[in-house]
């Protein structure tokens, strides 16, 4: 197979601060997505590396020779830094190095990601985890030319379309409003070291501790009526809602897709309350806006880093089969 | 001249809510630009008329055939409706059938724009003021690929700019950030119906009268090192750089512009206040991020719409001779 031909496989990496997940597919779709948790120690080029191994391990089971790959998509946590003209990442949740990692096994300042990719792959994308997901919705969901993704969950993240363009920004950090100041009152610090931001406020880790219960206690109490509980979803749905709004009125959006596990276990509580909170200003740009559960599930940022990657003319068999409905997922065990 | 050739002149309008200005150029850049009160009264339709009466009075002067003009360039007070594919606009400070516009004397609810320019030009591209700015300083200017032009003035409106495309949104109305919630303590109302948004509190009808003193005077005192006049411009300067840090971490941005007459006044004392407000966040994102001052001045939405149907062929000699700097501009009587 020459560099010019079109793949017959292609491969994704997803990159999260607790697992790693790797897929392989062919023109039929996805084939076999296997996971295994995010290693913590070792050089800096440890993630990269583990998910080289990761994608090795896949086409083994697979039976395909991991030469025939030339292109990986991959999702990753961020935010992302640029170093000689290559993407790499400094998760404050994987980097020991920096200030808020005192708990972490390393002392990491910067992942290189890019740069160990282009060892074996021809094409590499990267996008944030969010960024992808949208390019996901955009590939294979409903998403239109002006949209909003956001995953609502442990952190607060989005990606941002506009005029048919997913944005990326400087250092494809574009889509980073979980960390947007909303509160001049809140005192609730985020990883980031804001206070009164969205992710401080509303992030699944805070947002419990804040509270002194459980998340799903919390939902679970308001969907049942109890006054107080509903009171405090009401409350956080009024403060998703102005972000959503100011995202909104800053990029002129018509549709905004939402997942995450906050979201996913409550959106039928959630969804009529951040409705309100948007429709409610400035009719002239939030006329028609709506609101509505991400298409694509669970596999949203699998599929996104897939979008990244895919050839065009593979695009049309997979959003018609919805081929990814039966990818079979896979646990290794970890290695350290 | 048949539509296919190149432009040999070309027109712009600048429509705001107190002055409208035509300009006309040619290759060799600008020629004359006439301004004139804006209409208030009459038909919906009266402020495009009006436009292109002012365009006609342009060429009369310079002795110009109007029927040479096939492109118009123009940069427009909003928000922007789409009608029938065809944008309009419903300045809340120039509709007197909006429930807020009680003082005019109409009762426009919309105006049109593009489908009357239609009727005379065969390229009509219309943008947001604060949008045409941006491709100003773009195409004139520096403004690098992921770039914010901001203006500070009566309303606070922004221009957005990610991996060099300026985005519109879906009626051309992205970057109507001055709506954008920031505090939810503050009480002060925006002609939007907003409480705490940017140009509610920061707008330069509204900071005066909070104050109780015209702006000028505060600043000015500020500058004469009053205590109390110091704290009101600093507190002032946070909240800017706050709207500014959000939407740094919105876009991943890399350079901000800022004109209007409140900065241009004020810049010395304001720039070093905004900047640190950004950079003292998220250093992943905020390292490096420059503020500075608008480079095109008060011709900086004029040249904007110049930028949006300008022919490639004549930028690079307009950007080398800053053709601009010699444009006369006249004042024509009011005909109301």
């Amino acid at each position: 197979m020459t560099s010019n031909a079109l793949p017959t496989v292609i491969a994704t990496l997803d990159i999260g601060g607790t697992k790693m997940a790797a897929c392989i597919a062919d023109a039929s779709g996805p084939l076999l997505r296997v996971v295994q948790s995010t290693l913590k120690s070792g050089k800096p080029d440890t993630i990269a590396r583990q998910g080289l191994r990761l994608i090795d391990q896949c086409c083994q089971q697979l039976q395909i020779d991991p030469a025939a790959l030339q292109s990986v998509g991959v999702s990753s946590c961020g935010p992302f830094e640029l170093r000689d003209g290559a993407t790499g990442f400094i998760p404050p949740n994987l980097c020991g190095g920096l200030h808020n990692g005192d708990d972490l096994p390393n002392d990491w300042t910067f992942l290189p990601l890019e740069s160990v990719l282009r060892e074996r792959f021809t094409t590499v994308r990267i996008a944030n985890d969010c960024v992808a997901a949208l390019h996901g919705e955009r590939t294979f969901g409903t998403a239109p030319a002006n949209s909003i993704y956001v995953t609502w969950s442990t952190g607060i993240g989005f990606g941002l379309c506009v005029d048919g363009h997913i944005l990326n920004g400087k250092a494809g950090n574009a889509g980073h409003a979980g960390h947007m100041l909303l509160s001049d009152t809140s005192e609730v610090l985020c990883g980031c070291g804001n206070r009164g931001d969205l992710e401080a406020m509303l992030g699944g880790r805070n947002f419990g501790k804040q509270l002194g219960k459980p998340l799903e206690v919390i939902f679970s109490d308001a969907q049942q009526g109890d006054t107080h509980a509903l009171q405090v979803v009401q409350e956080a749905a009024r403060w998703f809602g102005r972000a959503l709004y100011n995202l909104t009125t800053i990029l002129d959006t018509e549709a905004i897709f939402i997942g995450g596990s906050v979201w996913r276990h409550n959106e039928a509580l959630l969804a009529p309350l951040v409705q309100q909170e948007i429709t409610d200003r400035f009719p002239a740009l939030t006329r028609g806006v709506t609101v509505q559960g991400a298409t694509l599930g669970e596999l949203v940022t699998d599929m996104g880093a897939f979008a990244l990657v895919l050839p065009t003319m593979w695009v049309n068999d997979w959003r018609a089969r919805r081929a990814w409905e039966s990818l079979r997922s896979e646990s290794i065990a970890d290695t350290h």
